[in-house]
């Protein structure tokens, strides 16, 4: 089992400014993993990852996370053959997210739907009424033929 | 009290391919909002918004945030001056993690430190030890003229 330093047992300023590395895991043993592209910076998806994730993360070079859904670590792609490389990895000031910098592989979907990012939809206000716009991203694969399903 | 669709109303086409913004909230009522800027698309940081801040967001045209700690809206810039100018919103496939694209205004920090992204830090493994490494960002503003502590 994985273990990193425990936030807690930090000052502020070591947690903040220092060189320990000190996730901050929600009751849920998970920090919230932001993965960008590499060169565009354009954010592909938001995940979660558990100790083991990250460790995995860093010694494997292919950005793993923990599925909330199936409860097990999910080396990204290893359905679909839309593997991360792992460009870098960056933490936040006070420790409880991650930015996960990767090559997107494959078809370079980073999304289930076939699409290169998640976040296809914008979110607008029209006279008071909000409401979705697809932003007209196309998928490069088929969810049918990739998960059969 | 803002009121958006439940999402376990929607089916899981309509839900990741239509037009009904349900956003899919936590058992504490807060989606992950990750925060880039407009044109560059840096990271610049990682926060939460129940339905109320996101209603806000929308209505004011300003970055607005639940703060966990503070646990209250939180429009951020409120103390700083550093403002965030709403750009574009986006929502991902299933709904529980949003975009926000913003302008950064004031000295151009999103980060509390001073810095503009929070994400200043690199997590390295070396030798099979894990570390940060700083990437030299430097602080725009000092938190302590700032912030008064």
């Amino acid at each position: 089992m994985t273990q990193f330093t425990d936030p807690q047992t930090l000052s502020k300023t070591d947690l903040e400014a220092g060189t320990i590395f000190a996730p901050k895991f929600d009751a849920n043993g998970l920090v919230t993993a932001v993965t960008i592209e590499a060169g565009t910076n354009e954010v592909l998806m938001v995940a979660h990852m558990n100790a083991e994730a990250i460790a995995e993360t860093l010694r494997s070079g292919h950005a793993t996370y923990w599925s909330r859904s199936r409860e097990k670590l999910w080396k990204k792609g290893e359905t679909s053959g839309e593997l991360q490389e792992l460009v870098e990895l960056r933490t936040d000031c006070d420790q409880d997210a991650l930015v996960v910098v990767v090559r997107q592989t494959g078809h370079g979907a980073a999304c289930h739907t076939g699409r290169k990012s998640c976040f296809y939809r914008r979110v607008e206000m029209t006279e008071g009424e909000v409401g979705l716009s697809d932003t007209g991203e196309a998928p490069l694969f088929d969810p049918k033929e990739v998960y059969g399903r």
